[in-house]
């Protein structure tokens, strides 16, 4: 059992106007101080497997490359959880 | 400058379709042992203040209770990051 996190966020330089939306709204809720915000997407992903940190990290790269992430404008980091370790692309 | 990540995820109990979708299409590419896929929303605050950790994790769980998260559905988490510390609700 094993839970891999996909945090896959919009490329720095594409506009995110839902972010944008946020920050815009802030002032008038009374919150200042904010530069930016950008909204991404998090995917938690379950495998029933004794497989290893790495191999895990592998599969869950394979799915966000077919299904999680547009690579032309989108970018993402993958996260083994439990025990923690960090492996990111 | 302070960064902060919040975690909008919904509820465990809440049926997740989109999740359920990725999740239903992974064996047709070949991907198996995966028990569940959960998909919520990253969202990154960037702050323009020198404020501690606590100030900053108060403000962005002001904005998540405003703007991020339904709390009908959805739970969310806050994370600041550099330096590295855990706030969680």
């Amino acid at each position: 059992m094993a839970r891999v996190v996909v945090d896959v966020m919009l490329k720095p330089e594409i506009l995110d106007p839902q972010g944008q939306a946020v920050a815009n709204a802030l002032p008038r809720l009374g919150v200042t101080g904010v530069t930016s915000v950008r909204i991404g997407r998090r995917v938690e992903i379950e495998f029933d497997t004794a497989a290893g940190d790495e191999a895990v990290a592998e599969r869950a790269r394979e799915i966000a490359d077919k299904l999680l992430a547009n690579p032309v404008i989108e970018e993402y980091a993958i996260r083994v959880e439990s025990p923690y370790s960090e492996v990111s692309t």
